[in-house]
């Protein structure tokens, strides 16, 4: 795998194109629609071009990197599942029967699969990514999740890992997760970097009842207690409350803003790994697209504190990519409406009356 | 063209099929997710079910209905554009470079375009299916848009076209519209059916001013004043104060409704259709999909009135089915998630412990 710097990423991370997305925006005024008509597939059209910083960007080659790692926490009682079901379910991703393999072949999106720390073994596997930054994470109720060197690690893996899809052509980029008390996790980084209670950014992640999520609040709450992440440091929260492929998805963003590629955030999971990421790089911002608005109650927090506007909201809560998978589509369809309608003297459309 | 009667029609439209929905709800507890982890996906793939009578419904053939006529108010000045776009519009649909035919291309639906009572002569051309119906509506405010014999041939005309598809394969239906003043008649729709005063429900169209809006509104007082509209009476208030284009749509509505497939209402225009159907026959409104909420202020009032929850909400005001084209990705994702995910077994993944 290709050695980078997570210093050296963030350096190359500069700010969109101001001129492309002028250009994009004065196009789409002179295309046969009332101005302002598509909504934010205009908007989302004019994000492209400045990142890109092509006038008319066509996206051709979707990618969603699918990261999977365990939690110690899920020891504590946390999730409605058992720890054993994050190697299932990768070995489902690696057979195609989960929703994200139906979702991206429905959208024409590779998936990348990333054993970003799982704690059971999984077998080598052609399509399987292994890192082997650990076996899963340690409980942060009781110390830190993992060690500050592993942190960097996992943020570097993630840099590498969509640095080799860019270069093989990937233009759009999309991150998914899979891990049992991941939600935990995530919740945890959005009290600390946001300064909400956990009590409020906590939910009822795979389905536990009203009773268990107080309990889950109150383990992170016990867990920024023992660990005093610093919030104004990404890597340090990331080490201390944070999950392998919470780190991996933040490398894979900062890797993608490096390479002036967007990058469409699933969930709350990914929500989390933007935070770290912004943490680190604020400017990272402008390459993200929120792709859809989870149930999850703390994604609303992570959404403002980014300030980034979801593309759809439909009561989803599962992960993987699924919302990427989704929001892909009207990704793809905002750039073809810029590239592919007529423009009113193309068409001979007679323009608006004056006022 | 087929010769087909309302009544007829209307007399076809049976309930959903329980069993199937109950069997596909059932089924989406046994997929590798947490239940209800797919958000609204989860409740349109039961939806389908109960719609086609079938427990793993696979729609395939997509068609978007695209009717375009123009409205005789528009010479009271309610519009920003003049009324000969109309037909320059239906020109632009037929040469490919719309917005509706970007985003058909692009989820590969086809788009069958309707000439359902444009003023301009438009030429002869085998994409376009043209009705003699009127060369436009009379103007609202100063007496019946149409008379009650044009009202119920635009609807069985609707109701033979989307018959006709469906006879071709079409599983998947969609309703567009294009019509220099058509918002005005939405409003007027909206405001008598939905009894929210004019004001309320009447927006900016395609880009007016605040005055001008409060014009548009007083116009459409005047409108319900002169005519008296029964409410209670679809076809009463289609002649009085709608337009071709929207009862054409209505008809594809019931049409499609009548030989149990889904149909995606696009925003403002084909939400005035809908309420002419529901009005008709409320039992039709089980097969509506609501696409997106448009930036039209009466829309909610409608989608209200429906009991219908858009499926996408992106700023657009559009019209022509681009929100039709875009939500229909999301159903067929939908459908897809429940006919190709494993189960729980299939995959050998734990289920959820036991709270």
């Amino acid at each position: 795998m290709i050695r980078v710097s997570l210093e050296e990423t963030i350096g190359r991370i500069v700010p969109l194109a101001q001129a492309a997305a002028a250009a994009a925006r004065a196009r789409q005024d002179t295309l046969t629609k009332p101005a302002g008509s598509l909504g934010r597939l205009e908007d989302i059209s004019v994000q492209l071009a400045g990142i890109y910083g092509q006038n008319v960007p066509q996206p051709k080659n979707k990618v969603i990197v699918l990261a999977a790692a365990d939690h110690g926490v899920a020891v504590e009682g946390v999730s409605a599942y058992p720890q054993a079901v994050t190697a299932q379910m990768v070995l489902n991703f690696l057979r195609g029967g989960a929703a994200i393999n139906v979702l991206a072949r429905h959208c024409g999106a590779k998936v990348v699969i990333v054993d970003a720390g799982v704690a059971s073994q999984l077998s080598p596997h052609p399509q399987l990514i292994s890192l082997a930054i650990g076996k899963g994470t340690a409980s942060m109720m009781r110390g830190p999740a993992m060690s500050a060197q592993q942190a960097r690690q996992c943020m570097e893996q993630g840099i590498a890992i969509v640095s080799g899809e860019i270069e093989k052509g990937a233009d759009l980029v999309g991150t998914g997760d899979m891990g049992i008390g991941n939600t935990t996790a995530a919740s945890a980084i959005t009290s600390v970097i946001t300064g909400e209670s956990p009590l409020k950014v906590t939910g009822l992640g795979t389905g536990i009842s009203e009773a268990q999520r107080r309990h889950k609040s109150k383990v992170i709450d016990q867990a920024i207690k023992v660990n005093r992440p610093d919030p104004d440091n990404g890597l340090d929260v990331l080490a201390k409350v944070g999950g392998f492929e919470i780190g991996v998805l933040a490398g894979v963003m900062l890797g993608a803003a490096a390479s002036r590629k967007p990058v469409l955030l699933d969930g709350f999971i990914s929500g989390a790994a933007a935070l770290v990421a912004y943490k680190l790089c604020p400017g990272a911002r402008n390459y993200f697209i929120a792709s859809h608005f989870s149930v999850e109650p703390g994604h609303a927090a992570m959404l403002q504190y980014l300030g980034l506007k979801p593309v759809l909201d439909l009561s989803m809560r599962l992960g993987e990519g699924t919302g990427v998978a989704l929001a892909m589509m009207i990704v793809e369809a905002a750039a073809r409406c810029l590239a592919e309608m007529a423009t009113f003297s193309e068409a001979e459309v007679s323009e608006k009356t004056e006022d």
